[in-house]
């Protein structure tokens, strides 16, 4: 992939690291004090605290620190979006789905407990996301804020897995605009939904508003350009999930559509955006730089 | 089953049809509105707004007015909790869990369509439900508190379900226990979040919320056990879904652990502590005394 331009820094991974402790604690503890039967317990635990890199929380509480706030601000949010986006890769592993056996290197929830039990966790982890939200912000006018962000974002990502696995478009749109309504609801939106809520949380202005939207537009989009690359040019076994699936599965994907320089082009582009965006909002937002500069140059 | 009271009264059937037409057409219009691929719309169309006894949206609406406000108020959960009650039927019905291929007299909606379209039509019914909470209450302090109600209600009726299909309970907890538990959290939780939220709606005070909590326990709890008996006493045709079907698959239910009298008379005590707990509320209240002397003796 791409190399970082000299004058950004990736960011570091003892911080990274920290971070993701942090979160997956914040969501261990709030599933150890809601009454679930325990088998669920542990499917939710499965799938929402197994390996990962957490993108969607990190966005979630940078984005709250780039505006102002503190990261201690955005910890709901942030365990709401990885609740969401968990449940999405368990529904989306479904044998009626992907049909996938491996994720993140280890087996399905499906493969793992059974279909019945996928089913129920993934609906369980979305509407725990949206009860952590409700029980763990006590502003009403900030949670009713961050509940429209994710219930936008969720909403729309369901939308973009029915476009990718079972689309409809008008006859006449051309592959790359199909590519991209595709692209920016299913992965786009959570991504940006993470950004806007952790700059709610971080009491962003209009203008700081503006800035976190923009950044966050660009990179979701670039953030699955870049999937789309690494499914053709990386290993099942680096990767920890099914390489070639989308070439297999005939999907519609950027080096499909485009060929891969014309892709890397676009990654480029986007990570420009999104460096540009953050421009209004000065050095609290350098972390953004580093994950944009992470997510352009990743290898999985 | 059990014949009224001779001084209670059912609801009035054009009464009935006429709240059943508005909550319908502000689902629709909502749908209508919120930009969605069409053939997931269809499918979301086809899961809430086929044919139903709309019971949760009429609990809400009834439960607004019997604390005092106007039934226009409480739309929104009304819609809402319909549409959380359509995602679980959905999901219910997918070959890995009931494997039903008959709902409300017409195809399963993964008969309809395909098994990929309604475990997303599911997840997006879900994710809708609390978008439309959102979206159209505008008060955050009443949004958020709704907002925990309808999380809190559907979480609790994931975990029923669970309970249900693959539970796993401590040893030593009597058959009658289990069964409780079962049904308090499978069809009682959304019943009871349906009082409570059109109670939040009409601005109720500790007492009157308390007597609809009281009010909402009780029938939610009858609702189940008239259901059990309604599977083992009607037939395929009559119910529009398939009959015998608890039996078959050996589950818990109120006839195979106490019996159908003892059953019976289960319906006839939570149906007497209904409606001492709208004694608090007054004259307001008289449709929620139809609506619980309806689901005692209703036969499908």
């Amino acid at each position: 992939m791409n190399q970082p331009a000299a004058d950004n820094s990736l960011p570091d991974q003892a911080d990274v690291d920290a971070l993701v402790r942090t979160v997956d604690r914040y969501i261990d503890e709030y599933l150890s004090q809601r009454s679930l039967p325990d088998n669920l317990r542990q499917a939710i635990r499965y799938a929402a605290l197994g390996p990962g890199k957490r993108m969607r929380p990190i966005l979630v509480l940078h984005s709250c620190r780039a505006v102002g706030g503190t990261m201690e601000q955005a910890l709901a949010p942030a365990a709401a979006i990885e609740m969401v986006h968990a449940f999405s890769l368990v529904h989306d592993d479904l044998p009626a789905m992907d049909d996938d056996d491996l994720r993140r290197g280890r087996p399905t929830l499906h493969r793992y407990t059974n279909e019945a039990m996928a089913i129920l966790a993934g609906d369980a982890l979305m509407g725990l996301a949206f009860e952590v939200i409700v029980t763990r912000i006590d502003s009403p006018a900030l949670c009713s804020a961050v509940i429209g962000e994710l219930a936008a974002s969720t909403n729309d990502m369901v939308a973009g897995q029915v476009y990718d696995t079972l689309g409809e478009f008008p006859g006449d749109m051309p592959p790359r605009d199909r590519l991209e309504m595709i692209h920016r609801h299913k992965t786009g939106a959570l991504l940006l939904g993470s950004c806007r809520m952790g700059a709610l949380c971080g009491g962003a202005d209009d203008a700081k508003m503006q800035a976190i939207d923009r950044y966050g537009r660009a990179i979701g989009l670039m953030f699955q350009v870049v999937d789309d690359l690494l499914d053709v040019t990386q290993t099942t076994e680096h990767l920890g999930k099914t390489a070639g699936k989308d070439a297999d599965q005939e999907k519609l994907t950027y080096p499909s559509v485009l060929g891969v320089p014309a892709s890397h082009a676009e990654v480029d582009r986007l990570r420009a955006e999104a460096h540009r965006a953050l421009d209004e909002l000065g050095p609290a937002s350098d972390p953004l730089r580093g994950l944009c500069d992470y997510l352009a140059v990743r290898t999985k």
